[in-house]
């Protein structure tokens, strides 16, 4: 694992450059490439900012390998849940939290909007992604990415990964 | 007052981290820490698109000091008017519009969400920062964050920071 | 032509540069600054996410030089289309997608909200932007800006550029 580095210029640019890559992964359902942004193991979860604020680790998703990720990926292929509508992640600016341990945590709000096929478009979840990066062979991956939805209630439809 | 870095990709960054921090705060309802994201004096004003145009210097909220500023937060804190919902910024990329005196002018869209207890989401406000910032001991504050919304009708949970 | 940058800092900030400039212009309704954002000859097309999957060229809007794109804003000027209503980008983090023959590609997501004179706020467009750049004399200019639009269905108001 190689040191992060922390110049801001350099380590927001590659915030915002992971991070455009990731909603464009899901955004474009190449839902196959999106265990790769993770390292592994890893933790990903999605929760309610209620249940963070409780302090609650149960989520509604929940993985903590890649394997697991990969496992989600093929669950929501099998379902199909993704042909019906489409998303469109809008990511805010990444906020760099600090440095620990060779580690770099970030926080970045996010907003999804959902279209319709007969083109109704909504708000469908806005939150906040909690990271823990670290540098695998020069690209930046998530330890941790905790999504944290503002929105307390859900459909079934969260299933997707955010 | 030191100098400001103008190498864009510095600057651009510095920026990003700023808008960031200080989205995070109001929507962490970590008001207490919003006035430090000021010099003092300041100017900081929330006003209409329509009302900007024509040059009135009224807006809805007005604080040219850091003690304005925390009163309002105090006014705020007592009028609870934080408890029944909370709010997302989606914050746009910032635009470097110059720089002169030793000051940086920039200007950068916003959205903000309103979410429900009851999970209900909506648009709340639109608009843009018009932004003067000064380095203070390798802080960027905001001299000035003028606060143009798109939407010239409000309620008046308006009193909210934005 | 000189060669683009592409130390990522850098560039990542260009870019976040040039799309807050780009969408400032049209959101301010300065409409007559926005075919200078290309380069002549160019390729703006907007189209839907339907379309552009299947490989169609025709778009809902098409120019292909400064010319057509001027002729665009001539003609919508004449229609006072932009009268009645006020927009806003919110352009998401750029993605850088790589190099070749002096030329960057890069993609972005964007968020367009429409604000009405009576205050009712809606989400207008979602999408994407596809973009060829090159930098001319220092500035960077769109070769093609390819708008693709999550929504397949639009009124005629999308004539408006985006």
């Amino acid at each position: 694992m190689a040191a992060i580095d922390l110049a801001s210029a350099g380590l927001q640019s590659r915030l915002a450059q992971l991070n455009a890559d990731y909603a464009r992964a899901l955004d474009d359902d190449r839902m196959e490439e999106w265990p790769g942004f993770f390292s592994d193991p890893c933790l990903y979860l999605i929760t309610t900012a209620d249940n963070h604020r409780h302090g609650y680790t149960a989520g509604i998703v929940y993985a903590d390998s890649e394997g697991m990720l990969r496992d989600r990926v093929a669950a929501l292929r099998e379902a199909n849940v993704y042909e019906r509508q489409a998303y469109r992640h809008v990511i805010g600016l990444p906020a760099v939290r600090g440095e620990a341990d060779g580690v770099v945590r970030a926080e970045t709000a996010f907003l999804v909007v959902r279209i319709m096929r007969d083109g109704r478009m909504d708000l469908f979840a806005t939150g906040r992604y909690l990271d823990v990066l670290v540098d695998e062979g020069g690209a930046l991956r998530f330890r941790e990415r905790v999504v944290v939805c503002d929105n307390n209630r859900f459909d079934t439809l969260l299933a997707i990964p955010l």
